[in-house]
């Protein structure tokens, strides 16, 4: 079924120990939208400016992405630009433009209205309820969010969680939103706060999911997917966003959201994210197929399957 | 079969968001040996001063613990006082003292030098090599040892990490041991000092083994077992000691140490973490059953299991 992402689609210039770009495609909605894109159709909404050209473009065509909700307008599209030390986890930033980013205000093209399954990528959580609000037939919402709008935005932001049936954020984001440093009680505390399910990615770590009692009919009791250590982290950007294109593409590729299918869909995100991090920007998810996919999803499962 | 472990058997003073102690029962040997009761006979080498009373050996005998090398000297037992606060996996060290520890230097009594699973608690690695060479039928050895050994006494840890057939120690003490910011790469650089497996604790997020080529004949590839995310950490003191314990206490309690033995074993580790932490000092070991420790297990098991 189709998956509709809305979110940034950017530009990023990376400095990490394994080296450095210069100005190259990034953005959090291009990478969900990359990674989703092996699972399912999927619909970008998102506003770019004069710099991102038909190359751009292509990148997202040869993944059958339907970009008929990318606005093109005068000026400069978002750019981020970052450096990443030995912690994979932190991310140093040396400068943002917003660019046209900065005047950002989705408007749902009407073909992509009949989605089942959204993604409201890190904005503006005041425009995430305004998307959510476009999106009637929506089955399955999954939303993430920053920092800057848990600390700043709060109650914009609380809105938006009462219309989402997915959070997805990691650690230290977990922890600042629910004020409380133990995981475990973090998640008890956002799940009231209204979704019913909470995705907490935990990095290098895997990631484990919450559910709030009886949602969607699975059950409540938490489930944990790893990942693959790495040796080499080429480039973290983008990694939280290929498991959540991982995830939501998983879901929305299957007839019933199951148990089973929450579960895959967790061990997919993972096997996603890992991939992301082993090239700089987008380069590592243009090239990868879906046997690959497999073939790691395979080694995860083997990574903590006892008999 | 009989396992042996030489360290620490102690008293500490701890302090934690959740309450205070005073000195009560602690040490790396006796949180192992408590934990490692629950799967296989456990016998201690250690050393303690006059402050170890007929009550502190009672907990040792309850769990059928063989305290006959516990040596008493004059004077006072090892003391550690130290405060966690919302971090768990820091410690603020308030107090040390050594006593009569300062002088430990283990003789294996004769009725003990039979055993075929060793493990050398976290003490001077000059001593865990003399305990090693006082043990030519082990069959299987475990280890571990902290930052001030890696940073201050690398020769003597060098020759340490020969002759043990597990490591066990956590993301810190890994990343410092190999001097490299990534896991999967400081495990490779720790598996050629010497051991044939490297776990790595993880804190909350569980703990993962990783091979050496060919280790045991059982494959190359890594296991990751979880922890169950947990509400409140009452007093993480001794929460990698009773991992080890359920470790090496499980492969103790196995005819042959298979792929699948080692797997069941990790997640064993990550229970009696689990259970350890949820009291103070030793007391939830204490009163611990195999019931308790069994239905844990397939807790764990479905945390992470994929049909």
């Amino acid at each position: 079924m189709s998956l509709l992402v809305v979110g940034s689609v950017a530009f990023d210039a990376i400095k990490t120990p394994y080296g450095k770009t210069d100005k190259i495609l990034g953005g959090a909605a291009t990478h969900f939208s990359l990674s989703a894109s092996f699972f399912t159709q999927v619909r970008v909404v998102a506003v770019v400016g004069e710099d991102f050209t038909e190359k751009e473009e292509a990148v997202f065509r040869q993944r059958h992405i339907d970009t008929g909700g990318i606005v093109h307008e005068k000026g400069k599209s978002f750019f981020w630009s970052g450096e990443y030390g030995e912690n994979v986890n932190e991310a140093k930033t040396l400068d943002t433009q917003l660019g046209v980013f900065g005047s950002f205000n989705p408007q749902i093209p009407e073909k992509f209205k009949d989605s089942h399954y959204v993604f409201l990528a890190n904005v503006d959580p005041v425009l995430q309820v305004r998307v959510r609000q476009q999106m009637p037939h929506a089955k399955f919402v999954g939303g993430d969010t920053m920092n800057y709008w848990i600390t700043g935005h709060r109650e914009n932001l609380k809105e938006m969680l009462k219309q989402v049936d997915a959070l997805l954020i990691n650690d230290g984001e977990a922890r600042m939103l629910a004020g409380d440093p133990s995981l475990a009680r973090a998640a008890h505390k956002i799940l009231e706060m209204g979704p019913q399910a909470l995705v907490i990615k935990h990095g290098e770590y895997g990631a484990t999911v919450f559910f709030k009692d009886g949602a969607f009919g699975i059950g409540r009791h938490p489930f944990r997917a790893p990942t693959l250590p790495i040796e080499a982290v080429i480039d973290p950007t983008g990694a939280g966003d290929s498991f959540a294109g991982g995830f939501m593409g998983y879901i929305a590729s299957q007839e019933k959201l199951t148990r089973d299918v929450f579960k895959r869909a967790m061990f997919y995100g993972g096997v996603m994210g890992s991939f992301a991090v082993e090239a700089f920007g987008t380069e590592r998810l243009q090239k990868l197929t879906r046997e690959e996919i497999d073939e790691r999803y395979k080694t995860f499962r083997e990574l903590t399957h006892l008999e």
